[in-house]
């Protein structure tokens, strides 16, 4: 699997130089976090770094436990694994509210002047773009709440004593990795390599496990893709450990990272649907943007599928 | 473009044979529905004999009407067009109710176990099922109504003057065929190829300017591939004329028949949105419909193109 040549780094060299990097890395989030005040571009920017690495870490982690202290690795992921969650939330809010208003827009701004509810014999009253725009105001109410909800919650996570202890472990992994002292002096291609194989017959497993990308509506599928996405970011990470090129498999990320914010602004337009004493006209327009959403949903599967088969993975 | 062997038959030979045995067909059509009665399948299968006759005998006559007596072909088509519109309402509300009713029973019944929606703090009130149930019956009142009444005006027509003026010149038009005596005389490649190769030739330039399928909410390009659809039958009964193989091209008709089909599927969907005091769940379940199906009139638009790009056309 390796195509890098690793002569002379030990497995301890190469996972130690990786973790450390990314640790500082977290650490410059968290600096950037804390001076970003109330420039909230700047906090998101700050947000994305601390999960990027926080991710990293945590994957490495997971892949190549036994060549690390086991213990200390397990309560670290864990802890990494909260942080992320924490800062993801508030992201995620916005973000999908930007997918639905965009999605609410392109679908009433081009449709509006033709469709047929706007000539028919009710006259422009019952168009797609009256409701749209209630639509889009009753989920810029709801979604506007749950970020600022997540955006409390994120404050008060950083003034934790449990997040200071994870900087704290975090700063500590920036100058010294805990590792298992035999397999860290292994050979890369002995002990690293055979464990990112690991992470990577997972993820092929989980590729031949999908269900055919048909039942666009039956979201109990989504689950299948969620899990591929979770396991081709491990297997991303492990190959980043070893130094090779990532590119295709993040261009499979990127499809499944859309399925899967698709997949959750469907969810969130079915929802606002369910919100007591709306219009008819608004519950239509949330109709549409649900089965738009859910056919984004499609797209992406099939874009994943796509190059994942072009990518000719190695099982 | 012709590939039969035309030798020894003239242009008034193919084209008479074809438009008599039409012709009988029609006529066929008009004797089983008169039989009919009160069964509605019997019915619904004569009228589609009757519609398909019209259809290609009104096709013939324009592509090869200086074959023809033109003021006779173009006073028989006339008529035949208004035959076949009377016939294909009714069809096409009962048609329009069955595809909407199955659209809904697809997305409601495969999704609502597991939609978000059902599982959600509100519980099961505000799944997509309750709407769906609504839907339908909101969509079966309206549809039926609507072939209801297409069937009187269809009963009212079979009782006119007119209609009965129409079923006697195809009565004449199964023994004999009004031509042009000279260009009847003419050889099939010399008359009837040239004619049906300007049939084939608007169709090929109508196909040109499709726009890219890309904005599938767009209603205002669905009449680029109605003019297509419409143009491709008439190539396609001028190479029946011919005895050419249409295979291809009936398959390329079925992709716009559906085209056609999901379009005013989703007008319906609309229409039946803007009913005053339905509830929000019925309009988001309409909503979803409507969407749904213009993902139909997408998937059809691709469908045609893939059969039209494979089919190799000789332009």
């Amino acid at each position: 699997m390796a195509q890098r040549n690793h002569e002379g780094e030990t497995a301890g060299d190469l996972l130690g130089d990786y973790l450390r990097n990314q640790a500082m890395r977290f650490l410059r989030g968290l600096r950037l976090h804390e001076c970003s005040g109330a420039d909230a571009a700047e906090a998101s920017d700050a947000s994305e770094v601390m999960r990027g690495a926080s991710r990293r870490i945590s994957g490495a982690l997971l892949t190549f436990r036994p060549v690390t202290d086991p213990p200390w690795a397990d309560g670290l992921r864990t802890e990494l694994i909260w942080v992320s969650g924490v800062l993801a939330d508030e992201h995620a809010y916005a973000s999908r509210l930007a997918r639905l208003l965009e999605a609410l827009h392109r679908l009433s701004g081009s449709a509006a002047p033709q469709i047929p509810a706007a000539r028919g014999a009710a006259g422009p009253r019952g168009g797609l773009a009256l409701g749209a725009a209630r639509a889009a105001a009753l989920l810029d109410r709801q979604l506007t709440l749950a970020r600022t909800r997540a955006h409390s919650a994120t404050l008060q996570a950083f003034g934790s004593a449990r997040f200071h202890a994870v900087a704290d472990a975090v700063a500590v992994l920036a100058s010294e990795v805990q590792v298992d002292p035999v397999a860290a002096r292994g050979d890369v291609h002995q002990v690293l390599v055979p464990l990112a194989s690991v992470a990577e017959s997972r993820l092929a497993e989980a590729v031949c496990r999908l269900p055919e990308p048909s039942r666009i509506h039956d979201e109990a599928q989504d689950a299948f893709w969620h899990t591929v996405r979770r396991l081709l970011r491990t297997h991303r990470y492990a190959l980043e450990v070893l130094g090779e090129d990532v590119t295709r498999l993040a261009t499979a990320g990127e499809a499944l990272d859309r399925h899967r914010d698709a997949a959750e602004a469907a969810s969130a337009s079915a929802l606002a649907a369910r919100t007591p004493r709306i219009a008819p006209a608004t519950a239509y327009a949330l109709g549409v943007l649900h089965a738009d959403q859910r056919h984004e949903v499609e797209a992406a599967r099939l874009a994943f599928q796509h190059v994942w088969q072009r990518s000719a993975v190695r099982t």
